[in-house]
C-alpha cells in the first residue's frame, strides 16, 4: 500500500503516472476519486480510452468548505469507500488508487477507522494507493511507501491560476 | 516551466500524469528520457497509443556509475538535450518533459549551463517539465513550480525489490 501525501504538487499525478505503468505491463486498475466529483480533470478523457480501468467519481465540482461539511458530501464520501472496498475485494482488479482519500479523513467526510480497516482486509495481491495532503498518522504506519510531495516553490503564490490541461 | 525533484518516488510518474491531463485537454507532447535508454517501463507502451504523444529515450539499460561516467553515456545526454531542444523550438509541441535531466546534470553528462541556457531560450506558449533528483540551484531559481518528493518510508529500506507493473 502506498501513500502520496503533502502540500506539493503530484500526488493525483503520481498515481495517474503508476496507473499508466500499470497498464502498460497489462494489469487491472480502478480509479476512485473522492472528492473531484465532476470537475473536468483532463486525464479522465484518457483514463476513459485505456483498456482495464475502471473509474469512479464522487464529491461535487464545488471544493469542500472543511469548517461547514454537507450531509451530501459525506454521503459521497462513503459511496466512494464502499465502491473502493467493492472493487479491492472484487478479483478484477490489481491496483486500486483512492484519489484524495487523506483528505476525505482529514475533514471528518469519512472515519480514519473506516480507512484503516479497508486498509487491513486488502487481499495481499492488491495494490492500494491512497493519495491527498493530511494523511493520518495511522495510515503512513500501515503503508509500505509513504511519499510527501513539498511544496519548494508554486506559482500560486504569485497569484497565478492552474492552467488547463497543465495543472487540472 | 515545473521541476520535480527530491529523493523520493513520483517524479516521472508525476510528469506522466501531466502528460494524461495535457493529452485530454487536446495537447501536444514531446517527452525526452536522458537516462533510462531501452529500460522497459511500462508507460511506453502506452504512451505509444496515446494520440499527440513523442517520446525519444536516451541511455542505456545498464544505470550509469556517477563516479564513472562513459563516454558514450555523455553522448547520449547531449543527444537527449539537443532533442528536447528542437522539440521545444519547432512549434509543434505544448509541453515537453525532459526526464532525469536533473541527474544528468548533477552527474556531468551534461552541462547544467546547457540546461539553463535551454530554460532561458523557451519559447513562452511551451511548458517545459524537469524531474530528477538534484535539481541544481539555477535550475530551481528559473521554474515557476519546484516540488520536493520526500520518501517517508520505503519498502526498499527493507530490502523490497520494485514490482513489475507498480515500480517500473
Amino acid at each position: 500500500m502506498e501513500v502520496f501525501t503533502g502540500n506539493g504538487k503530484g500526488k493525483t499525478t503520481s498515481a495517474l503516472g503508476i496507473v499508466m505503468r500499470a497498464v502498460g505491463h497489462g494489469l487491472r486498475v480502478c480509479i476512485v476519486y473522492f472528492m473531484k466529483g465532476d470537475y473536468p480533470y483532463g486525464e479522465q478523457a484518457v483514463l476513459a480510452k485505456m483498456p482495464n480501468v475502471s473509474f469512479y467519481r464522487f464529491g461535487f465540482l464545488e471544493f469542500c468548505d472543511p469548517n461547514n461539511v454537507k450531509e451530501e458530501e459525506k454521503e459521497q464520501a462513503r459511496r466512494a469507500l464502499q465502491t473502493a472496498r467493492d472493487a479491492m475485494m472484487s478479483g478484477k482488479y490489481d491496483v486500486v488508487v483512492l484519489d484524495e482519500v487523506n483528505v476525505a479523513a482529514a475533514w471528518k467526510l469519512i472515519g480514519v477507522n473506516d480507512v484503516v480497516s479497508l486498509i487491513k482486509d486488502k487481499p495481499e495481491k492488491v495494490e492500494l494507493i491512497l493519495t491527498g495532503r493530511g494523511a493520518d498518522q495511522r495510515v503512513v504506519d500501515l503503508a509500505d511507501l509513504v511519499t510527501e510531495m513539498v511544496k519548494v516553490k508554486h506559482p500560486y503564490d504569485r497569484g497565478i491560476l492552474s492552467r488547463a490541461g497543465i495543472d487540472c
